[in-house]
């Protein structure tokens, strides 16, 4: 009676494994700042609840395996004003954008299939993928590139019959990284010719800084057969406990395929949708607004982080995250440190450390990605604290 | 650009794949009556909506991936008023009794690993392990055998060196047998001898008629290392869209390995979570209410059912359904037609073709799964236009 090897080789999250060990000293009695999850403190819109409390609870039923007819057609009418159109049956709705990777993996992998993407990358693709057998191939991108895509040629010479698609989150968690039109293209060269397809994990769209604009793959021409959005409401609208997200695509065998696996687990929580289409159904205004919030809060990581001596890192362009390289040897000793041996006033922070966030081996042991998800004054607070932990931990 | 071969050999959900032709049907002005679908028309309790209006939801916030305190506290104690003793890391939530199910077949089953299983069994078990490519091996029960487990030698002959587990419904679906005391007894024995996992699936727990006590695997002895089990506020709370499941087990090494891909999907949607707390925290007499209910509506089903000419049914122990042999070649088409060309007054029924709930080819053909899910009034409407529906069938 043996447990799977697909189970056993799973990594622990390195976002959440050091849980414990700042519960333990938070029973302590120690104000940890959580910047290692990105867990916004914003306010979810009052839209949500109110949308749950108007909504007939007498019997919570199930809902549709594709999902509830309102919240597709706010998702429809939500892109339609960034100028894209889908119909309803392009729109499955998962429980969060974690199960839109998962029945994408799987719908598009067989076990042994690959799927390119670039690292860093958001560590729990890890999970999706090695749970059903599939294996990710990493495409190295660098901190001092701005962690931006390499050549053509470096990219397709990763590829191998095995290879079925190209996953990426744009803007980048880590990174913040936002892709260039002229990265975007390059992708959709290199899937066509490949005959790829591309997943394009986009929760963090219209999180884009310094007037820039993060486009989404959906305004390109040319992809509808092999393009496969994966949406959210957890970080855009602040509800990442709403476990609401969508897999958006135009490739009928492909939605008709993932229908089936939507059925298996019959629907996603029903109330949770009803509060979701309020939240898509927000003027748009409400993104700026949140944009700005974060611009602020990034500038305010950004600037100290340039102020200690050591550490590298490039200025993030959207979402809310940076990976920042530090001037330990081993970042997640580090972090440990921070929680257990470290306190400023008896206050500490809790950073993630970075290698479970890169599939090449050695790669980010001195580095951590910080989540700017706390207000202002706490931010520089928790910053103050990381700067005064580094001059004590150096010493 | 080819989809997997997993997801493209899944079968449609045979519960649900025929909703299109009653979506279509109602828009004409039909009534259809459900009898498709586990889907209880019982009001969720008030203490559901109760809890999460009382709880704070300015930040819909991440939930812990194990599941929030406060639902694990009240599960533990719920199994402790029925003598089982399980402690906080032995239970993890999960999205409905389903994920908990896909958890626990990656957790146990490398690709190309086996599982035995009763047929007629849960359709949805199908989707559940070869969307991560395990199989399942059927046991074959029979109506004429209230669909009670064969000899054990019939068992044992179907375990191969890539058996990993037994998993089986108790109360059964969709057959309401419930599990002697021997049949138990049995299946704790082999899994012993040939080193096998034990999944139960108890969610129609308590859902048990004519004074039999439906007993839970936890009662027995001996097996704490191999025993996983499935629960879910769906049914016995009259809950299906909270998603609310969990795995319980006492193998530490399994729900350690289990927790990594609870994170890796980060957590349950929050506010369901609070709302399943109150639900378990309720008086044990609100099972004996629903057992009630669900009772006088079998016996009005059964009584119907065996004053059908050619209809073969064993009287349903529990949960609440009953596989019946109806005097059809094919139960599928005959369920179209009833949906498409059938009605009486204006009415019709939906029911699901028990095919889909068997695994080996041929069997169940002329068999249906009634659910008794709707009110006395409604159900003896619906099965009166059954009875009418197949004397015109057969003409």
């Amino acid at each position: 009676m043996k447990l799977s090897d697909r189970v056993l080789g799973m990594q622990e999250s390195p976002v959440r494994k050091l849980v414990p060990i700042a519960t333990a000293e938070k029973k302590k009695g120690k104000k940890v700042y959580h910047l290692n999850i990105g867990q916004p403190d914003i306010e979810t819109p009052k839209v949500f609840m109110d949308a749950i409390n108007n909504y007939d609870t007498s019997v919570i039923k199930y809902s549709f395996s594709q999902g509830e007819p309102i919240l597709i057609d706010a998702i429809i009418d939500y892109y339609k004003r960034d100028g894209m159109s889908f119909e309803e049956d392009n729109i499955l709705i998962t429980n969060g954008g974690s199960e839109a990777l998962t029945f994408t993996t799987i719908a598009t992998c067989n076990p042994g299939d690959e799927i390119l993407i670039p690292e860093p990358f958001y560590t729990n693709y890890n999970g999706f993928t090695s749970a059903v057998n599939v294996n990710l191939v990493p495409i190295t991108t660098k901190a001092e590139d701005g962690f931006h895509l390499p050549k053509e040629e470096d990219i397709v010479k990763l590829i191998t019959p095995k290879t079925k698609a190209i996953l990426f989150s744009n803007p980048g968690n880590p990174t913040g990284t936002i892709l260039t039109k002229v990265e975007m293209d390059m992708i959709k060269r290199i899937a066509i010719e490949h005959d790829l397809f591309i997943i394009s994990d986009e929760v963090y769209r219209k999180m884009a800084f310094d007037g820039l604009k993060s486009y989404s793959m959906g305004e390109l021409d040319g992809i509808d057969d092999r393009l496969i959005i994966i949406d959210s409401v957890s970080k855009r609208f602040s509800a990442c406990g709403a476990r609401i997200g969508a897999i958006i695509s135009k490739n009928k065998s492909f939605t008709q395929n993932v229908l089936k696996l939507c059925q298996a687990r019959l629907c996603v929580a029903t109330l949770e949708q009803i509060g979701a289409a309020a939240l898509y159904n927000m003027p748009s205004g409400y993104a700026d607004e949140i944009k700005d919030i974060y611009e602020e809060r990034r500038n305010i990581v950004y600037n100290t982080l340039k102020e200690i001596p050591g550490v590298v890192c490039e200025k993030p362009q959207g979402a809310f995250y940076v990976v920042a390289k530090l001037p330990v040897e081993n970042a997640e000793d580090f972090c440990v440190w921070l929680l257990k041996d470290y306190d400023l006033n008896g206050e500490t922070v809790m950073l993630a450390p970075a290698e479970g966030f890169y599939s090449t081996k050695g790669l980010g042991k001195d580095e951590v990605r910080i989540a700017y998800v706390l207000e202002t004054e706490e931010m520089k607070k928790a910053m103050h604290i990381l700067r005064k932990a580094l001059e004590t931990y150096q010493k």
